[in-house]
């Protein structure tokens, strides 16, 4: 059968344009045994895909030229060659960027429907980004009860879970910085942030110290560059950062200034402490059973940017990276 | 009685000059009652001094203009009415930078005579710097069995010990950064550190990467500056630095560019940490009980600048600035 999908044709240098993509036909041979076929009905698009289009060695491997990219994605089982999954199975796997999908049946984990919410949300709110929220702000920054909470990026998919998961484990007040005044009122209105400022509008330094002016003890870091300089200066003693991905830089041609006062991290005692979900997939069950929770008592809210159709998925990424995207930037096929 | 002590007569701005301390005659009235009079024996000076020297609130309030300074010191009990010391014994406390201290008997703890070891190494090898190497190397950088441990400053009070520890405790390869060539041989031929580099040879990046090829586990930072952006730059998966304090930064009168690869934190999922000793003084029954050990087996070796009289106090803390010392440098009253 023919299908389509999306494959990397030049490394971009800097930015990334829609001529270093091309969207292909593929001829896909029938399932073997033990393999199955699925329709994909959601892919993911996000940050960390911008760090595996170049061409160096990093936590994963980087994309091949002229081949499929891939990603998180949600799929309806078309064709079964395996007793684990039956046709009409929704599935969460890693074989995004194109139409359909196909391989062994373990490759592909069953999700369930929940009432109301679209199958999209295993790649959103109890998706690999929302658990990057959870494991982030509860694991590596050690949130604890009654602490001032920085989010950066706070609008875009990570960010928006992690400023709820704050408030909802206790935080005393929760800060978050997003990229356009829409945003920033989504964060205060919609979301239960105490205060947000437009990174754009003003130095972060200066508008933090607005938004925060007894200081933070946990910043969670989607931004890096002057984001966090600025979260260091404004960290109390004991204060811990979780560094998840730096998106101003992913598309610097050179490396970006260091932050100037790491000074502090002595004589504040502070932690800074980098992360990749992929480590920490044993807290998968923990996070579903409490963000499951959550999300059933309407007690996290989430927001998707939903583009339609394969031919408009780089533009969905290229929009993302631009920060166009309220919460989780999703395509659906 | 009459008695001599140190002030502080300016802020030093950037480098500190004679000119900014004196020695001062002062009076000083008999112990009252619970108190004792010390003569002090030897006093130390150390880095973070130079930082109490500002006028700006860091961990610990900044010394005051026209007033005797304060730090490490051990003295002999000479006229005692308290109870709970008697003369003669000799004590550790935090009234140095005087040849003589008084106060509530409380604020002084009674050392025991080690054989064949000067007092002063209760200002050194089981004091508050190797302590200080103590603490940073096993709680806050956490280094384990078969680590590669590279130590920064590593000739100096808290260096030269770090390293040591390191190799007592396992590490499987134990790397140092110096300022000149004879700290270089010093490390490697007294101390049993693998490799050594004197960091004014050349960059630290490039030196770094030759005395350890396959990557470091462990970074200790005496220094700050380019030997923390080395530093990040070889740390392997899961690393970790122990932030101790940055000499190098001490006396700029700008503040100095920060590490421009602080993404690489993310990727290979780094943590930086900073501490403070005295945050961690319920280590101190540990550490010597397992420093004492290996002093008295001989398996660490301390080296003492040892400079004679309170008024050459000001030229030793200026000379241990700029890296004159090696090992812990001691003033004799």
């Amino acid at each position: 059968m023919k299908t389509r999908e999306v494959h990397l044709k030049a490394r971009p240098q800097g930015w990334p344009t829609p001529e270093d993509f091309a969207v292909v036909e593929a001829e896909l041979a029938p399932p073997g045994d033990g393999e199955v076929l699925v329709r994909n009905l959601f892919m993911s698009v996000d940050p960390y895909m911008r760090g595996r289009m170049n061409d160096v060695k990093s936590y994963a491997p980087p994309y091949r030229l002229d081949e499929v990219m891939y990603g998180g994605a949600v799929g309806e089982v078309v064709e079964s060659r395996s007793p684990d999954l039956a046709e009409g199975d929704v599935v969460l796997h890693q074989s995004g960027w194109r139409e359909h999908a196909k391989g062994p049946a373990k490759r592909f984990r069953k999700v369930a429907p929940i009432e109301g919410v679209s199958f999209s949300v295993y790649l959103g709110a109890l998706g690999m980004t929302a658990l990057t929220a959870y494991v982030g702000l509860l694991d590596i920054a050690g949130m604890r009860d009654g602490d001032t909470v920085f989010v950066s990026g706070a609008a875009g998919a990570v960010g928006s879970i992690a400023g709820q998961i704050a408030r909802q484990r206790g935080a005393a007040r929760v800060v978050g910085s997003a990229g356009s005044d829409e945003k920033v009122a989504y964060l205060t209105d919609r979301l239960g942030f105490d205060a947000a400022f437009n990174y754009k509008s003003g130095p972060v330094r200066r508008q933090l110290a607005q938004a925060a002016p007894d200081g933070i003890d946990v910043y969670f870091d989607n931004v890096g560059g002057d984001h966090l300089e600025a979260a260091i200066g404004a960290l109390r003693q004991g204060g811990r950062a979780a560094l998840c991905g730096a998106i101003s830089s992913y598309n610097a041609t050179e490396p970006p200034p260091g932050p100037r006062n790491l000074g502090l991290l002595v004589s504040r005692r502070l932690t800074l402490k980098g992360f990749i979900v992929s480590d920490h997939n044993d807290r998968y069950p923990d996070f579903v059973r409490e963000m499951g929770g959550w999300l059933r008592d309407g007690k996290i809210t989430f927001e998707e940017t939903v583009v339609d159709g394969i031919d408009n998925a780089v533009d969905a990424f290229l929009a993302m990276l631009r920060g166009e995207n309220l919460g989780k930037m999703i395509v659906r096929l």
